[in-house]
């Protein structure tokens, strides 16, 4: 319960952990005392600007279902926890966009304020800052992104209108407890996107098939040392499969691969012909070349797990678990190839963390 | 403990369950009694014929790793439990591969002997039935099957010699409380192998791979009301991605992806071309057509997953849940095309089934 005031024992084993890691901060029972004071007057505390960073990049750390986390303590942190207009908010939303960057990207997350006790907070409906339309057709067939169909509706109830085409960017919709419900469209230098194009299939480029470079997760709960901060927008860089394997392959996504298959003139009347494997293959293919020809920064699955497997043996030599969700770290394609797939991890909810509440679009 | 006493409670669970799903076995109160009895008397009981087939069949549909369940009534029981000596043993096991049959395979399970309590039991150390030998060479690079190399130098104490190829049988290691280890070679007859060529490659032929007809799991203790059967190899036909995915491209099995690649003219000096994904596509189309061409029974994993959804709604009709290992049952490669992968399966450790105790090899 975000609105709950903070656990003193969750705060002080977020403290002690914070400062043992970072000898810098000094001692860590002065600091004790002042949040056990803050928390017994007011029911919350108020982060430095260190414990802030420090705890945002121990939540990606103990992110269990990310495989990313090799350079969790690259992390940029933005404090924006002085916003409070969606106004303010939504120009921070553009500055998280261009501070993440359009090409050699950086993981940034931007800290909006931390909810109060008992009192409403701010928040971002949409579940990345950037995604597509979805349009439900009159054969059933999704235009764009099936994924956001219902959120697309939603927006249409705002007086939204999409193009109604494939690509088309959502507004972002920024709640705020005194201005209520705000739709804002993203300015263009804020979303760069690449056109997925193929090494060898020169008709690929004509599936007019795209994708936006950023990925900037913004429906998870950032929570650290018990308190909540409900609008904590982070990204990273894509790696690759989840634009070729899972958004653009997925059947209540894009579903590519028939039309894929269909340009290879693959035997689709049996499955043993491997044909939905060779279309994932070659969109997988085409999505990592054109990424790569345009710039913007992706990663591989072999090489995120070959990472990741090093992020394991650093923080053993750390003195710590890493905790993990097998069936989100191994490569949603290629799985047994993923030095990820052959062996278990344990599964502990450790804290600092990024939750995922129930959704507030409807 | 397979020669502990049996649990009478599971005893009574087992089979209240067994007669209450095979009314025409009659009431099960005047079993229930028999069984009690015979429990008290001599710390374990007898399974009828019909009792020991559903068993086998209730640890098959309950086997949580196991994609291909939908055919679970369909297991033929072969009732071994008076086969004593290693002749008898071997004989029946070379039996047990032809009745598995050699093109159009059908599951079958041979059930020898129940452990009794505090006695030796008769097992085979061999993980199934065929396997390839293994042979670790003086570069460190094994010739044959990686996984075997423990077990093989194991059988060279017993003074079998392989021919040092890639694909050496090795002999059934058959142990007996009377007779102690003994080896026997596999008839030809029971071995039907498959020679890997590919559908449009011809130089593929050329990279000798083969792989065996029946996978025949032989290390597995079958546990049924309370009674353990140490010695109950079944078998099944394989999905397509556990040869081409697992056997032949594990790095620590067949290893072949590299020199695939290298046959394809793949560039592999960086990961982002998905050679390795495209190599490991190749050797699983090659893997389908070559048993298709061969009329061996073999299904791919996209046919699989789709018979394991249709399991899962036969079973829910049926009133039962379907206990799965996501990490087990969604395929190797390409997992996301699977339907399997898009849901995740209560984790139950129901009875009868299988488990694999250590193993019996040093
Ligand atoms: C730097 C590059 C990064 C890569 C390559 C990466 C990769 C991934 C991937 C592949 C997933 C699974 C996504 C899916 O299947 O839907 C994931 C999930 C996740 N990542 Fe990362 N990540 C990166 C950065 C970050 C950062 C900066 C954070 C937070 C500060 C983060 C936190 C998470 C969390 C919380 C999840 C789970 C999301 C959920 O439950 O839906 N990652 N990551
Ligand atoms: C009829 C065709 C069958 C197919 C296609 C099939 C498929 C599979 C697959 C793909 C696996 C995973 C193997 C691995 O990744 O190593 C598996 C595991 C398993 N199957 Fe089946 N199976 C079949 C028949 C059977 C039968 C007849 C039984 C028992 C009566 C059985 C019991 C099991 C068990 C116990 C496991 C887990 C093995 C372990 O823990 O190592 N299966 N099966």
């Amino acid at each position: 319960d975000p609105v709950a005031p903070v656990d003193p024992g969750e705060a002080e084993d977020f403290l002690r952990r914070c400062y043992a890691e970072n000898p810098r901060l000094g001692p860590v029972e002065p600091r004790l005392a002042i949040v056990r004071a803050q928390v017994a007057a007011t029911g919350t505390y108020v982060h430095t600007t260190d414990e802030l960073s420090f705890g945002a990049k121990m939540a990606w750390r103990n992110a269990s279902r990310c495989i990313g986390r090799l350079y969790w303590r690259s992390l940029v942190v933005l404090d924006r926890r002085r916003a409070r207009t969606a106004d303010q908010i939504f120009s921070l939303l553009v500055h998280h966009l261009q501070a993440a960057g359009t090409g050699q990207l950086r993981p940034v997350i931007s800290i909006f304020a931390a909810a109060q006790p008992g009192q409403p907070f701010a928040r971002v409906w949409n579940e990345q800052l950037i995604r597509y339309a979805g349009y439900r057709g009159e054969d059933g067939h999704a235009v764009g992104d099936g994924r956001q169909v219902a959120f697309t509706a939603a927006m249409r109830g705002f007086g939204w209108r999409g193009k109604g085409e494939h690509f088309d960017v959502l507004p972002l919709v920024i709640e705020t407890p005194t201005e209520g419900v705000r739709l804002y469209e993203l300015p263009e230098r804020a979303v760069r996107e690449v056109p997925i194009t193929h090494p060898e299939y020169g008709w690929f480029a004509e599936l007019g098939l795209r994708w936006h470079a950023v990925p900037a997760i913004s429906n998870m709960r950032l929570t650290i040392g018990g308190v909540h901060y409900p609008l904590a927008p982070f990204n990273g860089w894509y790696m690759g499969t989840e634009v070729g394997a899972r958004n653009l392959a997925d059947t209540d996504r894009y579903d590519v691969l028939p039309t894929i298959a269909a340009r290879m003139a693959l035997d689709t009347t049996k499955e043993s012909t491997l044909w939905r494997d060779r279309a994932l293959l070659e969109i997988n293919r085409a999505v990592l070349w054109s990424f790569e020809k345009a710039g913007v920064r992706m990663s591989d699955h072999h090489t995120e797990s070959q990472r990741f497997m090093a992020h394991i043996r650093n923080e053993e030599k750390a003195g710590r678990e890493v905790p993990a969700d097998w069936t989100w770290i191994v490569p949603p394609m290629s799985g047994s190839l993923s030095p990820a797939f052959h062996r278990y991890y344990p599964e502990m909810d450790l804290r600092p963390a990024f939750y995922l509440d129930d959704e507030a679009a409807a």
